[in-house]
C-alpha cells in the first residue's frame, strides 16, 4: 500500500522455507491444480507425496515431475521407481497422509472415502487442506472433535471465503452466512424439463471446470446442500444461520452479515487455483493464478435471487438430513454418490437422483456418529441406494 | 454463532461503561443521525458536548433532551441555560473538542471550517470519529501528523467500509481499493443535459439523504474525488490505487483486493447510523439501525460501471489536485466549497462548479502544507473562487 510495495509478486528475499504438501488425489481436477500452484511458485512449495485412485500412469509421471518419493494408490498395482514407496490398498490415502512428512496435506479425494484420510490427517498433527467436504457431512462430529484451532484449511472456493472473512470477525458479531451458486446449468428448468436431462448436459457447468460427481452435485444443488453441513461442522453455524442464494456470475462465493447489518462479501474469479494456494501458504497471500483478476468497473451486473427447493429438491433433502443430525448426513452423501454414480452409468434418470436419496433417508434408522457407526451406515446406504436404483430400474423396465 | 447467541440486540447484562460522545455539528444530517444512534442504545452513550453553526434553538433542545451542558455556537448568540457553558465564535467547535471530557469526538461540522476541531480533536489525545473529509482533503499530512494509531474513526460509508475491510487484511496483502459512487441523479446525462440542472434536480439524490453541500457534491462525482483524497491519507493508498466504480444501488460502499486477486467487499443498507454507531462503540457491533437488514435472496441485481470523467469533470480535477499534492487539494476544496454556495444560491450554473474549480486551480501557486499555509490558501482559495463566480456572473448578463 505504499510507494515501495512490490506487485511483482513473490518476493524471493524474504521467502520463508518451503512449504511441504502432501496431495491426496492428485490425478484429479483438485489435485491436478493443486500441483499447478506448486509449478506456479518454484521453491515456496515441496511436495512429498502424491496419492491416487487407479490411475497409476499418471500418478507416475507426477511423482517425476515433482520428485515424490512416497506414493499412493488405491486401486490396482504399480511398479515402484527404485528409492521410492508405494502404498496400496483400500487405505491408500489415509496411510500415506500418516506417514508423510508434510507439514500441509491436501485431501483431494473424492467422496466418503476421504474419511480416514480426514481423521489420519488431523490425529498426525498435520494441517489438513480439506477439499473433501464428505468427510465433513458423514462425519462432522468425530471429524472437528479430531481438529485443533486452525488445523483445517478449507478448500472449497465457498468456505475458503468464509474462513477469510470470519478471521476478521469476533464470533459474536456474526448473524449470519450465505454461501452462492451459481444454480448450474438447470437453472430457471421446470420439474417436467428435468425429466429429459441426459448426462452430457449435467457435465456442463456454466461456472465451473470441475470433476464429473462434483459437476452433478452442482447441477442438483446437493452439492450446495453439503456445503451448508460442511459450513455447519466448519464454522459452528446453526442451519438457521446458514443461507444458499442463487448468483449465476460466480464471481461472490460468500457473504457474512454481522449483527449490526453490515455484510462482508468475498468475490474472487472463479479458480480453485486460490483456495488451494491459500491453503497451502496460509496466511501467506501469494499471486493471482494465471494473473485473473476481476475488473469491477467493467464487471456489469451481479445478480442474486433465491433458491428453487421445490424443482432442486436435493436441497431441501440436504437441510432436511442435516437438522436431523447423526447419522443422517451421512446417508445424505452416500446415497447421493451411488445415485450420481448410476445417473452418470445410465442407469437412472436425472430426478432418480433425489428419489433415491429420499427413499433411503426414509428408510433410515439413525445411530450416534462413531465412527464404526459411520461407515456401517455408509455401506447400509449405499446398499440401500444400490437397491433402490435396481429397483427403480426394473420397475421401468 | 451457536446456539445460545442472543440475536436481540444489546445485552445489557455485560453492558460496558457509557462510552462518552461530543458532537461537533449537533444539529446537521450526520449530527442528528448520532443523536439518533445515542437516542436508539439507552445506557451505551453518554453526549458531553454539543455545537452548531447557528441554529441555537435545535442546539438548546438537543442539550435539554440529552442532559448537555457544554456547548458551541459558531454563529450568533444564545441565552446559556444555568448551569451550561456555551463557547462561541468562529472556533467554538475546535474550543469544545479541547474543553470536552468526552473520549470519542464526533467532527460532523461541515467543510473546511472543521479542520481545526479535527487537530484539536487529535491534540487533546481524544478518538476522533471523522465525518468532516474536507479536514484530510485541505490538510491530510497535518491531520495525519497527529493522529496516533486507530486515532481517527471514519465516519463516511466508504471509509467506514475500507476502515472495516483493512482491519482484517495485512497492509503487505492489499493491491487496490475501490470506493463506489451511486451515480447521484445525473448518472447516465450528457453534458449539454447538465447545462439546464437546476437546484432542486442536484438535491433530489436517488440513495442518500444528506445535507445540501454533500449532495450536490454527490451529484458532481466531485463528493467521489474528495473520498479518494481522504482514503489516501486514511489508509496510505496511492492514487493509482484507489478507484472510484459507480454502483446505483448504493449497497455497495467499498472493496478492496488482495495480491492473490481475492475481493472484500463490504455492503450494508444506505444509512449513516452505521458507520457512526461504529466510530462510537468500535469494536462493539449493536444491532442493525431502523432494523434494517440487506436480504440477498431478493436483492436482485448489483450494477457496476466506470464514472464518466468527460461529463462530470469534478472527479477528474480531484485526482488531478491529488496527485498535485501540496496545498492543491486543500484549494479543490475550498473552490469547491464556494462554487456549490454559489449554485445552491442561483448565482452560477451547474456546469460552473467544474469550471471555477479548474480555474481556481490553475491560478494557484502551491505551498508546503504547514496550517498556517493551508489557512492563507483556503482564504485565498475562496477570495479567487467567488472573484470568478462574480465575472462569470457579470459577464453572463
Amino acid at each position: 500500500m505504499d510507494d515501495t510495495f512490490d506487485y511483482g509478486g513473490d518476493i524471493f528475499g524474504d521467502a520463508p522455507e518451503p512449504v511441504s504438501v502432501a496431495i491426496l488425489g492428485s490425478t484429479g481436477s483438485i489435485g491436478t491444480q493443486a500441483l499447478e500452484v506448486v509449478r506456479a511458485h518454484p521453491g515456496r512449495f515441496k511436495v512429498t507425496a502424491l496419492t491416487a485412485n487407479s490411475d497409476a500412469e499418471t500418478l507416475l509421471a507426477q511423482a517425476k515431475e515433482f520428485d515424490v518419493h512416497l506414493l499412493g494408490l488405491t486401486e490396482g498395482g504399480v511398479e515402484a521407481p527404485s528409492g521410492t514407496t508405494v502404498i496400496d490398498g483400500s487405505l491408500a490415502s489415509a496411510e500415506v497422509a500418516e506417514a508423510t512428512d508434510a507439514s500441509v496435506v491436501l485431501n483431494a479425494v473424492v467422496g466418503a472415502a476421504g474419511l480416514r484420510a480426514t481423521l489420519a490427517t488431523l490425529i498426525a498433527g498435520k494441517i489438513l487442506a480439506l477439499a473433501n467436504k464428505e468427510s465433513l457431512v458423514a462425519a462432522g462430529e468425530l471429524v472437528m472433535a479430531k481438529a485443533g484451532p486452525g488445523q483445517i484449511r478449507p478448500v472449497d472456493s465457498e468456505h475458503s471465503a468464509l474462513w477469510q472473512l470470519l478471521h476478521s470477525i469476533a464470533p459474536d458479531q456474526v448473524r449470519r452466512a450465505i454461501v452462492t451458486g451459481s444454480g448450474g446449468p438447470f437453472r430457471g428448468w421446470t420439474r417436467e424439463e428435468l425429466g429429459n436431462v441426459g448426462v452430457q448436459q449435467a457435465l456442463a457447468h456454466p461456472v465451473w471446470a470441475m470433476g464429473p460427481k462434483i459437476t452433478v452435485d452442482s447441477s442438483t444443488l446437493m452439492n450446495k446442500g453439503l456445503e451448508v453441513i460442511e459450513a455447519h461442522f466448519l464454522f459452528g453455524f446453526t442451519y438457521d444461520e446458514i443461507d444458499v442464494v442463487i448468483h449465476p456470475q460466480g464471481t461472490v462465493h460468500a457473504l457474512v452479515e454481522t449483527v449490526d447489518g453490515a455484510v462482508f462479501v468475498h468475490a474472487a474469479p472463479p479458480d480453485m487455483r486460490l483456495p488451494i494456494q491459500l491453503a497451502f501458504g496460509w496466511p501467506e497471500r501469494l499471486g493471482a493464478p494465471g494473473g485473473k483478476r476481476l475488473n469491477w468497473a467493467t464487471l456489469g451486473t451481479l445478480s442474486f435471487e433465491p433458491p428453487d427447493t421445490d424443482t432442486f429438491r436435493c436441497l431441501r433433502l440436504a437441510y432436511q438430513a442435516a437438522r436431523l443430525g447423526d447419522t443422517y448426513p451421512a446417508v445424505l452423501n452416500a446415497a447421493n454418490e451411488v445415485a450420481v454414480d448410476a445417473f452418470l452409468g445410465g442407469r437412472l434418470p436425472y430426478l432418480g437422483i433425489p428419489e433415491v436419496v429420499e427413499r433411503v433417508l426414509d428408510a433410515h434408522t439413525p445411530v450416534a456418529p462413531s465412527l464404526e457407526g459411520v461407515l456401517e451406515v455408509d455401506a447400509w446406504a449405499r446398499q440401500q441406494a444400490s437397491a433402490t436404483v435396481a429397483a427403480r430400474s426394473g420397475a421401468g423396465r
